[in-house]
């Protein structure tokens, strides 16, 4: 018997339809004798339909009162979900996160978690009924409705598999587990059995789509074992009770990783856009002055190259944000241009960053040359390069972003077995 | 300054518009100083999405998951009309009923209002916030949301404004106020400008749509004044700091109505059905043999006639039940054929049962003799008649049902200014 969190995504729970096939994912597991939890998103589009009422209803909508609307949609999944498993003999019963209680902070609209209290949850396992809880929310210091943000139903699971001590968090989801790239870019993408929690963690904040990254964070801290699969598989397909598990992805511990590899994926992401201000004074307190007004005003900075100047009194600054950021961050610049002190800006937008992650770079030296020889050989040009310990990065023309990550995923051989 | 409660069914707050005009009326009250409540329904036609949801997940669905369910329609318009009222200048903030606390029964899905704590509410008075109240909802001593059952959000306004000790309860609708008829039938029907308690029920139980039963029963017994008036007039319109009050309808005590009517109104229901049980033995103890099997299986039974036997040993027994009902009532007696010991069964369907209320009947002989002289003059036959202190009813075919209403109207004086 093991205590389990079963995670269904907007898709998943669509329609009536789609819920009755979640109840028999969720039966499969009672049947084989585990103590289940279930965290619902809202049927898709639920959540946009919802959202655009409070900015049709005032484009400056106070967020208590978005969080208010907005979590009515988990909360018809939950209630919709429970029904559907006590039609198959399952007993099931709905939460809130203000029932629990899931207290979160006062940051409504993006909230984040700070206690789930699991005793009912864990009382209702020892009768045998499957709590099927709401994601996404919880209840604030102010007893209102707080929600996490968009995606956070993943987190929602993450953290009830934490307080729950689950020996699992089954994320449901319509992939069937996490990919060394892209299939859709590159078609021998392989799926992976294992990856460590650093890895996913890098892998998601650097593209990949599967997992929120503030899920990941909490599973790493907590080390709450997250297994990705698809809902959209047969829920019979797989005998639970003889511990069979179908294809998927586990996240777990770097120590439960026996074939450790030196690259475990390649991760990108598009509308990267390229900032370069030339010739700026080469002296203390130049960074502060160009990111300071930027990070004030909510632009996320990312990649920062700044060159050696040749006299040490003039160099050149070049760092990445979003496409979407451009417009912004060039008038923050041109309004602080005195104390910053450049001579000239330049912006490229429609870059793509094509990004190496794997745990065993940290042993293996020569890992990023392998890559900019390969690069170099199809003639792609490297414009900025950023590394950490388990991944670099190297921004490129959009052109070749398809082509970086094929050349990349196979100079590291992740096509083959 | 006054207290009041201003509720809002669902076709009052249907989309984002109407939302946005309901906010106008809430802002003219609180512009004219008075401290304000709102208590909202559900967007029109969401609660029946939400039903046929739960229905579609199990037809045997838990009422606790559907009370989950279907309150999240009211929670969405509260949420919505607190962003509406901000968005003008006006201090709101929605709340549920686990939040005020609106403390219910346990009987989910038709829950009754057992206790609201006003202290959190009139604390918000004090610094001009105005509260949007979800209607149709409470919560339960099992620490679940608990629905009042269709039509609740009136029952819920009317409980607010006995909590907070409201100055007066404004039902917003479709319609103006309460008519001496439905228009529909009779176009001279008049608008009343007062009615009292007493009569209100009676009108309602007995087919006026205006308002539901409950929460008149509610408002009679907490003394709670309450006011039908229009949603759909322009919010402006009206100037409430002088206390002008627009057209509609004031349901108060007896003693607040100046000049009374012998007769105020005349109200009628369709899909009646007549059940005769022919020579029934005329012994203690039949009558209980015919309505305890029946009341067993929740079959509402209205009108009874028990002709006098001739011999004192064999009588008929008439009553009505609703159409929808015949099929169900016609097996449950033949399975207690037995014990009743009828001879033989007869039923019509399609009949109409027409009212004459006032509370002049009280002081007044002849009101019920002057119907049935006039429906004798129009060819129309009686086939039941049933009275009591402040209203008669009589049923009569379907096809005569219009005509009835008209001459009853007409022959009180109902018509006349």
């Amino acid at each position: 018997m093991a205590r389990l969190v079963m995670k269904f995504g907007g898709t998943s729970v669509a329609d009536i339809d789609r819920i009755r096939n979640v109840a028999r994912h969720v039966k499969r597991e009672v049947d084989a004798g585990h103590e289940v939890a279930v965290v619902v998103s809202a049927m898709a589009g639920k959540t946009n339909e919802l959202v655009s009422w409070t900015r049709e209803a005032s484009p400056m909508h106070d967020a208590r009162e978005y969080d208010t609307v907005v979590a009515a949609g988990e909360q018809i999944t939950s209630g919709l979900l429970a029904i559907a498993l006590q039609a198959i003999g399952v007993d099931a019963r709905s939460w809130q996160g203000w029932q629990i209680p899931i207290r979160t902070n006062n940051a409504h609209g993006a909230a984040r978690i700070e206690a789930i209290e699991p005793d009912t949850l864990i009382e209702r396992f020892g009768i045998g009924q499957v709590a099927v809880i709401s994601g996404f929310q919880g209840i604030g210091p102010d007893n209102r409705i707080a929600t996490l943000g968009r995606g956070g139903s993943d987190t929602s699971a993450v953290a009830v598999a934490a307080a729950i001590g689950a020996d699992r968090c089954d994320i449901y989801t319509d992939v069937d587990g996490v990919y060394t790239t892209d299939p859709r870019i590159e078609p021998k993408a392989r799926r992976l059995s294992r990856i460590s929690f650093e890895e996913m963690l890098e892998m998601a904040s650097l593209g990949a789509k599967v997992l929120q990254v503030r899920s990941v964070e909490m599973a790493m801290v907590h080390g709450v074992r997250v297994f990705v699969r698809s809902s959209f598989e047969a829920p019979e397909a797989i005998d639970s009770s003889k511990g069979a598990m179908p294809p998927g992805t586990l996240i777990c511990d770097e120590d439960d990783i026996v074939e450790k590899q030196v690259v475990t994926g390649i991760a990108y992401t598009r509308d990267e856009a390229q900032i370069s201000l030339r010739r700026v004074p080469d002296k203390p307190g130049v960074s502060a002055a160009v990111f300071g007004p930027l990070a004030k005003d909510h632009i996320n900075v990312d990649m920062i190259v700044q060159s050696v100047s040749e006299d040490g009194s003039r160099t050149d600054m070049t760092f990445t944000v979003s496409d979407s950021d451009v417009g912004k961050a060039l008038k923050v610049l041109d309004a602080h241009r005195g104390e910053i002190g450049y001579e000239m800006v330049q912006s490229d937008k429609g870059m793509v960053k094509v990004s190496v992650i794997g745990i065993g770079m940290r042993s293996h030296a020569g890992v990023a040359a392998t890559a900019f020889a390969a690069l170099a050989d199809k003639g792609i040009n490297i414009r900025a390069i950023t590394t950490s310990e388990i991944k670099f990065s190297v921004l490129i023309d959009a052109d070749y972003g398809e082509l970086a990550v094929r050349t990349l995923h196979s100079v590291y051989g992740l096509d083959k077995q």
